[in-house]
């Protein structure tokens, strides 16, 4: 029985056009549901079927697993549903893999005996015009009417019902979803046609056929589906993104369809290193035999981990049925299929234990394992730009998108293509260089990246062709050990400049006498190894119970502060200034601009700051019977660690300024502020001035690796030069300046500030364009929940009100918050009771828009 | 004029063999000339020509190129050579790509007006017995004789002089390197026609034909050189590796033959992504048109960085001369001669000024600058396996090999395929993790990260299914933070089990009473950040110089080291052991093997040793009023960073067993030791005792990337267990248990202890063949200059003898003999006078012998 269905009337299908898909979902009021993030089920075996080159038999592949698993070689009584997915087909209609398909198993069921119960199908969803008017002209011998551009929701439908006896019924599902006429790249058919869809559109479409298709209709059905690609693994799709990239945000697994012709050993392993290089799985590859035996290199290369199949030659006479071809394949399609059964559920029994494992073999830092059931583990699958895919127990097994709103401890930058240009350079820099030895070597990441740190964070940038401040690169590990460096550096220059060096040179006994200490602030964080502990004032990171060594080497001042509190931006005094007289045009601002114009410089609160630090430095002269500063260290504008406070920048400005007069060494650490974080490449520019020695790491590889670097000054470096060894800066790591941090640091310099590249580049001011929805923002201030917001480049932090042991670093406080935003796929992390929004410099505002709206909904809810 | 040359005569053929060139060189004294390193020289253009498949046209490029080089469109006056090599060859004679050049360029000089001064040859090197058969049976009518097997030195030459007027005599050279008869891939047609050729082969015979190709014949000639491979960038070579691996060491720039045809972008996007992956340099794409406009989503792709050419259809008629066709590429092949041209100048330019520019910029760790003269530095273009290719500016310029022998810092353990299988791993990695967030969190590379950490350094192997002492792997980012990390494990431990947290957590106050310190050995070292820098004893490390913090919280014993001197190992005693009668057969071993005895337990001097030590706690009670040593601290076995010291491993091994006696937590820091690095996984095996908590980085993963692990007991571990956060180690980096770290680090543990791809793991025991050629050893150890000589796994040092400044770490007394080492292709860094060879634990012991042959022969000149 033959069913043919047609939309039901030609209107219909003329109104139908795909375009209204097409508008992004706006929220311009705060109600009506966030739009859900997009989720592959796990439920059943799923598997990409991709190829090394056009027209080496994918639908063949797809064909025979299909029969293999629809018609197995003992008899099952449990109904099996097989789904196959064309997401994009050129050709049409004269060619159509899913309609191939369904005529081979149609004929498949209809040789079998006892015949089965089997009920198939073969739909089209979009077409374009052109296309349609094709198969209208072909099955209804309709005139050719103008339709207009765009994708027509033509929907057609075949349908064969064939019951046999005695098994299950069990059916097959083709399904087209975007087709073209012509027999080109789907890039070109696509263009020529007016019928350009985009990535977003194939994969909300396709995230749809599976979530229905996948359900299984009756209570024990089994399902296999396989998404047959179009072409070869990086053949554009209809937008021109190439396949494996288009469809990367599911990460299938998948099977290579590869080459067994003469050349054929070449293009499959390049295909599959170009999957491997967008993070997929391939688990198995199959190939047609030309006589060649390209399985044995094949499989040399793959080191016998991913098993090769061999499919006998496909008769080339167009007339021939491949009956026989089948028959002679089904043991490879029974291979292939069985192989793709136990990897998945290889991959889901591990999805599964994941953690239980990690619960009992690591010991995560920052972490209470007490307080960390086994539940509250999040399995991340990949991530894929600025969004983690996590594995989703709950409900249906699925993998689901989830927005790394902590920017995974602050460092992350990439969206989904620089993540894929940063694996295809660190797959050259690991190739090219591994790693090598820096101290007196040269190689180019290193060059390179030095040459922009210092072309870039390294000068002001708001002062147009001014020559850079730091003219040195010392690169390290992580933040922590730069700004060990960094104290060393800062501590020689101040010996250097205050005759102590001198002495110690002279009489080697300096050493138990000076004991140098910091200027720090209150509330700053510099990293958590000793030394860079010591710079900073007594907290819960530092009592005995963490730091049995930690003495607090400085002086710590309380600074004052700024933040958005009812739509308003306020300043907060510390109780130094308590007894001061404050003028009240002094303490609110009318929008953030203002707190960082320099004209604040002259206000009467600049001398009230200027008059306090003056006092300090009074009382902690530099002379060597005590012990004096040695460095100022500060992070610029925002403490991040520290509960996201911004310190009043005309407070670190006169700071600065005061320690320069006073020959102490200025340290900038900006490990978090550093590379757009709060909204330009260096927070120098911001805050107006430039330190001698600054710290960066996070952001600098765009987030994929670790690698910090200390630049300085040349004064400063000069301070180590000298005849011998024992002067030099006597500190390294073993992987200093490694060429793939290097390299991932130079990408991500270059892309992060090119506009080409960077679509929230201003490019005219070397900013980022504002990221936070103000009318968003000062409503979230306004929030009776909130008692503090901070907005500023890629950051968007509020404090929320807490009363005691809810408050502090401590606090659980915000769990129960975050919990239901990690349901809307927003994964934050608390630091005590003040959370955060952190997107990438790439990020658009409207995704952070989209961000705020469910934090927004979210705090409705909370207490 | 056509000359055709042969062999002077068959006999002579017959015996001309490749095969003695197959056998390794080896050195059975240490007399004769060592081999020299493969060099490549850069004095002139050279570009690999890669294709995504095979028949592309790679030919039709080359030659219009060399068309385009020998017959600029204005005359000039300077006389040009083209290169044209063809390493591999099959279907030949029938097939010879060189031959086609070289009859299209006699055409071509034939057709200009006024004709060409040109002189053009196209020779064949060696030959499989079959295609020398059949070309003498074509060229000569000779009968088919019996050949035998192998590889015939054929050096078949045919020679064409064209002496037109008014121009330079200019020069075209074609050779194939290697040729078989059938026309199939290199690897079968080796197979099958018994003339297997090994990748070094074709490597030093491709490097000598450059060598002699290059040099230019007149004071004024033009070079452009082109290398042409066979099918496709990853079809294996005639040894069945890939091509893209074969030639991976010289890494020349390359020429990437796309393809224009439906599917052609995904095949020439991936067999880009392929030549990235292995570290190539493409400059330009060219591929034929074939109307699908394939160039301008590959232009997208390639960012416009890459330029893309497009050659007019190619006649597919057979009989056409395509004359016409060249003349109509004539443009196109002259953009890309230019684009070759000057992408050679800004190499060498780049290359030219790297050292000026590092000096400038860089601040090079460890480094005084003042001591660096700008020609001592060195200029690494990449590294493949052990080896760096360095570029060489004196005698010719050329990329030359240096063997990694200070293996960058203690890091490298990666052979070539090692390093493929990394930078593919790291490429993978990069594309599905990029870095996201530990804590909390699970995912792959972490988690079999863990499992192999585990279930390898953290049990003592030598004992068959014994558990594992670690029950807890905690990520940082070097050995300096795994130190801090394990360091505040112990204390936490420490006062847990002494009643101290009980006290702290009661009232609070016990901070500034306890002064919790380490005891540590005279002479070990455990990195640069300050808490790491207070574990080990005042040195020139630690002067107020470099550390103005640094205080010294630790209890340091001087210990005994043993070592080979005069082919004998020797135990030398500490001051402490001088007034103790210690029996001589206690004073020498006759092998390495009986210093690790665990025998030695009951001899007299372990007895010595235990007193001690039991003084040393008598000394300093655990008790509260004192400041108690809450941890033992040392680097197992070797002193690394400390001037390579070999600690007598009974005294480590009783130090140990007394600290657990006393409750006393036992850190090993094997950051410099572990991973093979002193020939087995962990030098707890070594050691014959396990610590509670190590610290391991550098090797960890291979040496491509820093990751750093501190492992625990769960015993330590649950120490900081509770309902608080506040009690949990509240230590943490931003890229903790970053997945390509991971990655790394579990694709190399389980390659280093794997026998399938390491050659040197002794199965059954675990353990790394010994590696450093004994009687070699003791002859060193025997030279006059050499004080001692320790030589344990992959480590071979020395100390120079050397007397008042010569020696300590500041002396640069050892740098002369490094220099000339450098010049036999070796790459050490000294130690002041303290020198070492340090290989991979996959490095071959033939190499190993090699390097210490070198080391002799430089040692004899030495003084």
């Amino acid at each position: 029985m033959l069913l043919l269905h047609r939309p039901r009337n030609r209107s219909s299908l003329l109104l139908r056009l795909l375009h209204h898909h097409r508008t992004h979902q706006h929220f311009s009021t705060l109600s009506g549901p966030p739009p859900q993030p997009l989720d592959v089920p796990l439920s059943q075996p799923t598997y990409m079927i991709w190829s090394s080159n056009t027209s080496l038999g994918k639908t063949l592949v797809s064909t025979g697993l299909s029969s293999s698993f629809l018609f197995p070689s003992t008899p099952s009584f449990i109904s099996k549903k097989f789904l196959y997915l064309k997401p994009i087909q050129t050709g049409f209609p004269s060619d159509s893999d899913s309609r191939f398909l369904f005529n081979k198993l149609s004929s498949f069921s209809l040789r079998r005996q006892p015949p089965l119960s089997l009920s198939l199908s073969d739909s089209v969803i979009y077409t374009s015009v052109s296309a349609a008017k094709s198969v209208l002209a072909d099955k209804f011998r309709a005139p050719a009417t103008e339709f207009g551009s765009g994708m027509y929701d033509l929907n057609l439908l075949e349908v064969n019902e064939n019951s046999g006896r005695g098994e299950a019924v069990s059916q097959l599902v083709c399904k087209t979803l975007f087709a073209w006429e012509e027999a080109v790249s789907p890039h070109l058919a696509a263009e020529r046609e007016s019928g350009v869809v985009g990535d977003s559109e194939v994969l909300e479409m396709l995230s749809k056929c599976l979530r229905e298709g996948l359900k299984s209709d009756r209570e024990r059905m089994e399902v296999l589906c396989v998404v047959e690609t179009a072409g070869g693994v990086a053949s554009p799709g209809p937008s021109g993104s190439l396949q494996c990239d288009l469809y990367r945000p599911f990460r299938l697994p998948g099977i290579l369809v590869g080459d067994g012709q003469l050349g054929g050993i070449s293009g499959t392993i390049s295909a599959y290193e170009s999957l491997k290089l967008r993070g997929y799985d391939v688990i198995a590859v199959v190939l047609e035999d030309h006589g060649l035996v390209n399985e044995v290199p094949l499989m040399s290369y793959l080191r016998n981990r991913v098993p090769v199949l061999v499919l006998p030659p496909i008769p080339q006479d167009p007339s021939n049925d491949l009956m026989e071809w089948f028959d002679e394949s089904h043991d490879i399609f029974n291979s292939l299929k069985d192989i793709m059964l136990s990897a998945y559920s290889e991959r889901i029994q591990r999805l599964h234990d994941m953690t239980k494992k990690a619960g009992e073999i690591f010991w995560w830092p920052f972490t209470q394992h007490g307080l960390v059931p086994e539940e509250t583990v999040t399995v991340i699958d990949s991530r894929c730009g600025e969004n983690f895919s996590v594995y989703k127990v709950r409900d249906n097994e699925s993998i689901t998108q989830q927005f790394d709103a902590c920017a995974s401890w602050w460092t992350q930058g990439p969206d989904a293509t620089l993540q894929t240009e940063l694996a295809r350079d660190m797959g050259y820099t690991a190739a090219r260089f591994g790693h090598v030895m820096f101290p007196e070597n040269v190689y180019e990441p290193a060059l390179e990246c030095a040459e922009l740190l210092l072309d870039g964070v390294g000068k002001e940038n708001r002062i147009a062709f001014c020559a850079g401040w730091a003219s040195r690169a010392y690169f390290s590990d992580n933040g922590s050990t730069a700004i060990e460096i960094a104290l060393k550096m800062a501590f020689r220059k101040f010996s250097c400049d205050h005759g102590i060096l001198q002495d110690f040179l002279k009489n080697n006994t300096v050493e138990r006498v000076i004991k140098l200490k910091v200027l720090a602030l209150k509330g700053s964080y510099h990293g958590d190894t000793l030394g860079a502990m010591e710079a900073q004032a007594p907290s819960a990171y530092t009592s005995f119970l963490q730091q049995p060594w930690y003495t607090g080497r400085g002086l710590f001042l309380d600074p004052p502060t700024v933040f958005m509190c009812n739509s308003k931006w306020d300043l907060s005094l510390p109780e130094w200034l308590h007894a001061k007289i404050v003028k009240l045009q002094d303490m609110t601002f009318g929008s953030r601009d203002e707190i960082f114009d320099k004209s604040r410089d002259k206000s009467d609160l600049a001398a009230i700051y200027l008059s306090y630090i003056s006092q300090t430095f009074l009382q902690n002269p530099e002379c060597k019977g005590f012990d004096p500063i040695g460095a100022l260290i500060i992070e610029p504008v925002i403490h991040g660690a520290g509960g996201m406070q911004m310190i009043d920048p005309l407070f670190q400005r006169i700071l600065v300024n005061e320690c320069r007069n006073h020959k102490i060494p200025v340290i900038f650490d900006e490990v978090f502020t550093g590379f757009w974080r709060l909204g330009a490449e260096t927070t120098a520019d911001i805050l107006g001035c430039v330190p001698d020695i600054a710290c960066f790491a996070k952001l600098l590889t765009g987030g994929v690796i670790p690698l910090a670097v200390t630049l300085a000054t040349y004064a400063v470096f000069d301070s180590f030069v000298g005849d011998s060894k024992l002067k030099a800066l006597l500190h390294g790591h073993s992987y200093s300046a490694h060429a793939m941090g290097c390299a991932a640091a130079a990408k991500s310099m270059k892309w992060f500030k090119d506009p080409q590249t960077n679509i929230n580049i201003i490019s005219g001011q070397k900013l980022l364009r504002e990221l936070w929805d103000l009318e968003l923002v000062q409503q979230i201030s306004s929030h009776p929940a909130v008692r503090r917001v901070v907005a500023l480049g890629t950051v968007c932090a509020l404090e929320l009100q807490a009363e005691g042991c809810n408050s502090g670093y401590g606090s659980l406080y915000a769990s129960s918050l975050l919990q239901k935003l990690r349901e809307d796929g927003v994964y934050m992390r608390p630091l005590g009771n003040v959370i955060y929004l952190m997107c990438g410099p790439c990020t658009s505002p409207e995704i952070c828009r989209q961000l705020l709206v469910k934090l927004y909904r979210r705090l409705e809810d909370f207490n």
